[in-house]
């Protein structure tokens, strides 16, 4: 198996919350220094993640860094007594959660943060085109079948200003976390501007109940399942430090490996770098081109799912070479994405073997991939093409979910 | 005159806002290091306002320290002419302007922020308490005589989760501004809280008049004034620094000097220290107390006005010495009361001359504020009584405000 196991899943779900209990974790209650500066091989922050292994980011070591702790085994029968199924390929191969597949087995309101205001403040972008991607990205996820009566998806840019509930969670968390603290924990320094600086708390405010009223209906104590990326685990810390002080329950965390880049496990996809990934919108003959190590494409609109251009090869240098030593899977970059969307785990385990032994040959592999991500996508901008921006309103308008809650 | 005239009055009102002319004073443009520990007698900064001397704060030095100008004679003349009439007399006298007076003669619209994020980042307070003196304050506000028509009072937590327009130029500007640089104008350490680092951003973003489209149909060109007492500079020293690199004019300023405190000059009045202060919900009974130097009295509410308990005195130690040299109107704070309050400017003269030769005993001269300040406050009080629950949820409504406007 390429990626091992590497989520972690606190407070598994379902377990009460006790506010006076003590951390299980203690590595998760404290700052233990900036991640980024610690002399590790991997830099992991919320706007970097770089390795210099072309097997990806040591997870292992990230867990152990994080204080967190990793979803085995028997956690994931656990979840699979608990849904009565078969949990998501994902799950099962240890690569990633996915927000539709909890939703869909747990029956339970999504909510998902678009930091539109996070990008403006980082990035070299006016409002305006910060909104604008926030639109853009909501029609991919809408895309991908969340449901309209579960789902509310809300832009930091518009909901701040629609909803006193949140900016008072946000003024909250802001009064209980100083600058000492965000320095420890995302390294910011004095020549950060304070929007960044301050930023945490707007990321850290959806985690408590009370910044939806409108779906919770006031209430304090709800629990929160916050399905991430690892990279952004810094700031859960910060809220689930924070959390007791103000009187609201942890989140609890799901943590996702990263999706590699195209050129190689050594960082994740860029949405700033287009020859890093595969977008949602390009067609079919991009999608080729870029698997094939082509150039002269362009792209639009930033991703939900992405593979690199170049498509890092784990095959041998000459043919000969190949099919006499095999290619290694462990860095090939089309193998990797067969992992995430082959859903056959049969035909993935025949072409691991295959590819290893050498009766494979990296053309052959990359047409594999190929043949699963062109269907894929085109059904995806099949059914972007429906999301208008009224559906896209409707999923970002504040209100009531239909849901059981007791 | 006990206090002179120390008004700065920058980019006097009807001036042409040009966007890329120069600074007329440069210090304005720079933030020349943190107020609070150049070594001055004097401390200024938004939250502390101390002096060493009796006579108060020494104006003419905080204006070269922090960049601004005089209001002059000339300045008054002209805006006489401007409007028509007399100058108020916190004009005439050069103690303090009037919101009331300048919306009446300028026929302008009038928006009052209610910093109560900042109240509750500062103090042990609640968000609730916070709020709850934010309602109860613009009683007081509205009680002074505001247009409705022309006013909107908002408290910061109420609005900044109604107007995305608001919270949008907040994000602005805190891109622009970073941590060095609010270091450097408000003393800010690495212990405090990532709430007070932002919140000059929020102070500073209804000097924009995109953060209220309601009122200004999304106009980004109106030109801002904003009398505020000399402490609250620096935010608009900031706001200004930042303005022309988001696009948007530099508020003009309107300071005002402080009032001072019953103690004596040394200190502004202060909410927290209840005997620092006459307070607009004390009774006839209370006044006479406070001014008379007795204690046991409660208050309950934030005062817009207030006067010293212990009313210090520039009399002599005996009524001998008292008739033989004379009280000092530079020290006493029933004159400098008097001052704000009493309309008769020949009134006053008589006084000043009575108390300096000593023919009047500082007891006449404090009978003389406490007639003025009675009745004053209790037509403030039943006032006050008229503004119900839905006055003030009038006043707080984001809507249009009419006024004419080019």
């Amino acid at each position: 198996m390429l990626l091992s196991l590497k989520m972690s899943y606190k407070d598994a779900m379902g377990e009460d919350y006790k506010p006076d209990r003590p951390p299980a974790n203690p590595a998760l209650q404290s700052n233990s220094g900036p991640d980024a500066t610690e002399a590790e091989e991997d830099f992991v922050d919320p706007w970097t993640v770089q390795t210099s292994s072309a097997k990806g980011i040591d997870y292992d070591k990230l867990i152990v860094r994080f204080g967190s702790s990793k979803i085995d085994k028997e956690l994931i029968n656990r979840i699979e007594r608990a849904i009565g199924q078969r949990p998501h390929r994902f799950l099962r191969r240890g690569i990633f959660f996915s927000h539709r597949w909890l939703q869909d087995v747990f029956n339970v309101p999504l909510v998902i943060q678009m930091t539109d205001d996070e990008k403006y403040l980082w990035k070299d972008l006016t409002l305006d085109q910060a909104y604008g991607y926030t639109v853009e990205n909501a029609k991919d996820i809408i895309a991908c079948g969340f449901d309209v009566n579960k789902t509310f998806i809300f832009s930091d840019l518009d909901y701040m200003g629609s909803s006193p509930g949140f900016y008072r969670n946000v003024v909250k968390i802001q009064k209980h976390v100083t600058f000492n603290q965000v320095k420890g924990i995302f390294g910011f320094t004095d020549s950060d501007s304070i929007g960044k600086i301050s930023f945490p708390a707007i990321q850290a405010a959806p985690s408590f109940s009370t910044s939806f009223p409108q779906i919770f209906g006031g209430r304090a104590d709800v629990q929160c399942l916050i399905p991430c990326a690892i990279d952004q685990d810094p700031y859960f810390r910060m809220t689930r430090d924070v959390a007791p002080r103000i009187g609201y329950p942890k989140p609890a965390l799901l943590h996702s490996t990263f999706f590699p880049a195209l050129q190689g496990a050594q960082t994740k996809m860029s949405a700033s770098d287009p020859n890093s990934s595969i977008f949602l919108t390009d067609s079919a003959k991009q999608i080729k081109t870029k698997a094939c190590g082509h150039t002269d494409v362009s792209f639009h609109v930033l991703p939900l799912l992405q593979v690199n251009k170049h498509a890092f090869s784990g095959g041998r240098d000459t043919m000969e070479e190949h099919r006499q030593f095999g290619g290694d899977c462990d860095l090939d970059v089309s193998f990797m994405y067969l992992t995430f969307f082959l859903e056959d785990d049969d035909r993935l385990e025949q072409i691991r073997k295959d590819y290893s032994s050498g009766a494979m040959l990296t053309g052959e592999l990359k047409k594999e991939l190929i043949e699963v991500l062109q269907p894929l996508i085109a059904e995806h901008q099949a059914r972007r093409k429906e999301v208008t921006d009224e559906v896209v309103k409707e999923f970002m308008t504040p209100r009531k979910l239909s849901f059981d809650f007791q």
